[in-house]
């Protein structure tokens, strides 16, 4: 009896060892692997979101999104000679999690030959994300998740970094599940003006762009898994923001039982997207009346917080 | 020891026997009925829906939700001299389950004194629901469900319904939950064009009130229960839209964590819905090519599907 082996649909010639639902391919390890950067190549052009002669400040958590992506944009970037790319990793200061994914970023834009420079919520803003939540719970004050102070201060320091290093965008490596689970928290929190500013590319000073909003998260993993790059795979210790987990379970149920559910909630705020900028243009950006940085409207948010710090 | 008896947080002085997770209030059995009662009429005038002459055809399946609208409904006509009502079902010919709740429509509107108008799918498209479901299986057609071509039919009997009665409008008994599901399930299908469609207050020639989209279904049912009306209890035997199920199911643990997340996301819509309008008015109401019903552009959906079944 003989087993059957499945040849590539893209090649035709090689095994095939992925199945892709939503597009009914079967790949081979090599034709999956240009399938994601050619995906990429595509998104990026789809979306305007380079020019040839951008510095782009890579956001390089350590974790398998971003290594996949630094590896893809470097492939990028050499076939650009105006275009230039440095990482940069934010050190929100989590013992035991943050810094082995700093050592494993570090090494991986070394390996690449990419500057790599390193900022840290502790030289930003005089606390570490740990030295914050210790005083928050000692105060008794827990209304508020690690998770939301950290998304405005890694925000923040994003932006510092991108203007320190010289770089006029910002990529990040969120993927199709994260863009789509924050959509839809969006819509379930009521946040209309952030649907709206949320997007493959922002209008921020230092716009940020998604390179990898159309790779499902299973298929940036299978990247790192197959170019053997290493990368960060412990969760956060913080990680629990329940809404976000609710809307992955649910997303990846609905996914498996309708493939291509994902893409179709991503297109679906795309095509709203020329709708919902009015909603934008009303809430554009300011700036902070206290420091000079991007806010929505009054104090910023960071300002906000080191009020109720200090 | 005593047990410890909560008082109504609106009256005070009565003993409360339901708790609101989203308002906070506890109430009493008078002041619920009141609470649902004002909160029809507050969702009526917000979204204008009648005006003081209107004739509504009030559309009753028999069903919880029906039946509470009619009462809530009727009892408003009554102070409105120059509104009138009639009650119309639609029998889509189901074995064992529409021919009881045509009964219970029925005796409801006699009790009420309410005109009731019975049209049904053999009268005006040839074939019951039921024929039409034993025909597609006898020819192994059986892409879509049999809730896919009800729907298409239901609505078309509707419209031609209203027109029989000579009513301007049509109020559905469509509840929160019915809603904030329908919202989701055009986002997933990436059906903008019916999310634009489908609102409190439809464009259509006739057009459709939802008067309960802001009343919790567990709360219409509360209401039916409390009014000690009759109402067909068995869901419809083809009742299996997978995707609504999923829908429901998934609102309702949301709504369990979060209380207020369906009014969020029915509110969320509400806000994008000028912005959604750009998009509806590219998909405005047609006429058929074949009937001169109304339709989305050429032939409409039953003329369709008819020519499908002859």
């Amino acid at each position: 009896m003989n087993a059957t082996v499945m040849s590539c649909t893209a090649c035709k010639r090689r095994e095939a060892f992925f199945f892709r639902p939503y597009s009914g391919q079967r790949l081979c390890k090599k034709c999956f692997v240009e399938s994601v950067e050619e995906k990429v190549r595509a998104t990026i052009a789809k979306y305007n979101m380079l020019n040839f002669n951008d510095k782009i400040a890579v956001a390089v958590s350590g974790g398998k999104d971003s290594i996949s992506m630094l590896h893809i944009l470097t492939k990028m970037e050499r076939a650009r000679p105006k275009a230039s790319l440095v990482a940069v990793t934010i050190d929100e200061g989590i013992k035991g999690y943050r810094d082995e994914a700093l050592e494993i970023a570090s090494a991986e834009c070394k390996k690449l030959g990419i500057a790599h420079y390193v900022f840290s919520f502790k030289q930003l803003f005089g606390f570490t994300l740990d030295e914050l939540v210790e005083q928050k719970r000692r105060k008794g004050d827990e209304k508020l998740t690690a998770c939301a102070y950290c998304g405005v201060l890694r925000r923040r320091a994003l932006n510092v970094a991108a203007r320190e290093v010289g770089a006029n965008k910002i990529a990040t490596a969120h993927t199709l599940d994260d863009e789509v689970q924050t959509i839809l928290m969006n819509i379930f929190r009521g946040d209309l003006s952030r649907l709206a500013k949320e997007k493959p590319v922002t209008d921020e000073v230092h716009p940020k762009l998604v390179p990898f909003c159309e790779i499902p998260e299973k298929e940036s993993a299978l990247y790192a898994y197959l170019k053997k790059t290493k990368f960060q795979a412990s969760p956060c210790p913080y990680a629990s923001e329940a809404l976000r987990n609710d809307f992955r379970s649910m997303l990846n149920q609905m996914e498996e039982k309708h493939a291509g559910t994902k893409f179709t909630v991503f297109n679906s705020l795309e095509r709203l997207r020329p709708a919902l900028q009015t909603i934008a243009s009303n809430s554009h950006f300011d700036e902070c009346v206290e420091c000079g940085e991007p806010s929505s409207g009054g104090l910023c948010k960071v300002c906000e917080l080191l009020k109720k710090m200090y």
